[in-house]
């Protein structure tokens, strides 16, 4: 008798991952067949906060990477915020342990305050989770997100009304400093539920993070309130729609990115000016792309950077009636000048 | 002392698609100008359900019209779908009437049953105004859309999880059969309530449709509980930013049609037939759309078509492992053979 469906589906999706990574990191070498002797097998860790996604995360990790010939390591991130949370890291660990991870450990992080509490909390998680690799040598980190966790995201993107890239939630694969494919996450595809079943038919403890439940933060009304209702109006199938959303988002924008990235350079003059009459000759979609990343690129902060400023500058191509120079984030200025656009920082 | 500032509004947002509607159908003439003699005034009707945005709509249709030369008239659907809906409709064209539009007038339609309630009643309104609009000569005809109506229908298009043209909502400019700018929106960037204060500052009396807060209906759920929870979670902007993800994903693909549109002859072989080595090459989002325009092609209803079928003949291209013919609606075969992909009716 197999495993349980649950059990095997995180499974499959790890072992899939680890088949990836290991495609990746040894060019030439099929994936699965043990890696050249004396070089030691590659590690790969589990980023795991004790709650049921990353817990059965952890334990598929533990159960697939030495079929495959590879390490597999845990880390828990501390990040201080609430009362205990040294000891639930501690407990982490000794779970992780008890996997037959090789490294287990914790990190402690001090969250600031930039970009709000979520976003914070976010920045301090990741560098924390680079440092370790780095130090680990780990060949990639997995992270425990699932199909729910992609729905909210985009329906917080969605909330921003920024566009197609805002509505391609997380990566499948994503970069850190100096490893542009470390993060992985194999339950991208996988319902909460089935971590959460995995977790209990295997009789591994799992924590409830308060935060998760806590109405203060906008992801967890989102989960406990909007995506209920929303699910309510619009049928079962709206977690799975926002999933798939995401990943036609995230090819668009891709496309769309490389497209403007292709046309700036048809556009600029000899003296490396954006010529007015060639941008307005470009469709809509591409054009703001290119003036986006000017502005970028003149020094202005892509997170202070919205679409009304786009659409501003925009109008200096399409809609020019002799205006002035508009002010950007970052003391950017844009203006129209003898049929060129001049955008630098002011 | 000027009007009400929702009476304004809306007033504003018709006058300038009126400038649109003469500078689009009288090249060379300035908009506003009067036409020469002794062509006639052209005619611009409203679509008007006696419900507030409508409503609001025909007034100010009425008091602006007149001073740019236009023809103003208006034009009620009767679904027949509710008992009464006849006296409802004459009871429209009465107010139409009082208010100075000519023609006023009512149609009466049958609704069918082809794809659901909502599309069905849809598919005769416009098949309705289309013979109206031809048998009259008229210029354009306006719709009461707002920008939450536009919220509704991004997520709408969001719960079929197929896509950037999905999450496009309603254009601003839309065409009928012969008339490719036959139909705006003027209202799509004002909200629901400024079209509301506007008919009760006007005395205006108007009728809520039972089926707008029927919770049989989607789009209904969505109005009365989806989009207000999801206000509660993400916070009051949520109908402004649904709104602008529609025109962002409007614009993008519209350029990534253009792509797929001008990408498609060059990789097709001399016989027509499309190449399996130039397809891989494109980026995942214009080689799935020239799959689906392949699809389509050959005989595939558009409507039929999910996401998920283009994924799978898209696996023909990227993750080719000698798979056989893969079955799509219309009764349509794809198939890769010697390098090429073939798609046709089977």
């Amino acid at each position: 008798m197999g495993p349980h469906p649950a059990v095997a589906a995180i499974r499959l999706a790890v072992r899939r991952v680890l088949h990836d990574v290991l495609t990746d990191h040894a060019p030439g070498r099929a994936p699965g067949q043990a890696p050249d002797a004396p070089s030691r097998a590659p590690l790969v860790l589990v980023a795991c906060s004790g709650g049921a996604d990353s817990m059965a995360l952890a334990s598929a990790l533990a159960f697939e990477a030495p079929k495959l010939g590879v390490r597999a390591g845990g880390v828990t991130v501390d990040h201080g915020l609430q009362s205990g949370s040294d000891l639930r890291a501690d407990e982490v660990v000794l779970r992780l342990t008890e996997l037959g991870l090789t490294p287990a450990e914790s990190v402690a992080v001090t969250v600031g305050r930039e970009g709000g509490p979520e976003a914070a909390a976010r920045d301090a998680r990741y560098a924390a989770l680079d440092a370790t690799a780095e130090r680990h040598g780990a060949t990639a980190v997995l992270l425990g997100h699932t199909r729910d966790d992609q729905a909210e995201t985009v329906l917080l993107g969605l909330a921003r009304g920024s566009g197609t890239r805002s509505l391609s939630g997380m990566a499948a694969v994503s970069g850190g400093p100096g490893a542009d494919r470390r993060y992985r996450r194999p339950f991208l595809h996988l319902d909460r539920q089935t971590a959460r079943k995995a977790c209990m038919v295997q009789s591994l403890p799992v924590w409830d993070d308060p935060h998760n439940a806590d109405p203060a933060y906008t992801r967890s009304r989102l989960r406990h309130e909007g995506l209920p209702a929303l699910e309510k109006a619009l049928g079962k199938g709206v977690v799975e729609a926002l999933a798939r959303t995401a990943q036609l988002s995230r090819d668009d924008a891709d496309a769309l990115d490389a497209w403007a990235g292709r046309a700036e350079d048809s556009v600029r003059d000899a003296a490396g000016l954006l010529e007015c009459a060639k941008l307005y000759a470009l469709p809509p979609a591409v054009r703001r792309r290119i003036l986006r990343r000017a502005a970028i690129g003149a020094g202005a902060p892509a997170g202070s950077l919205f679409a009304r400023h786009i659409e501003e500058i925009d109008r200096l191509i399409t809609g020019w009636r002799g205006q002035g120079a508009i002010n950007l984030p970052g003391k950017v200025v844009a203006q129209r000048q003898g049929g060129r656009l001049v955008i630098r920082q002011g």
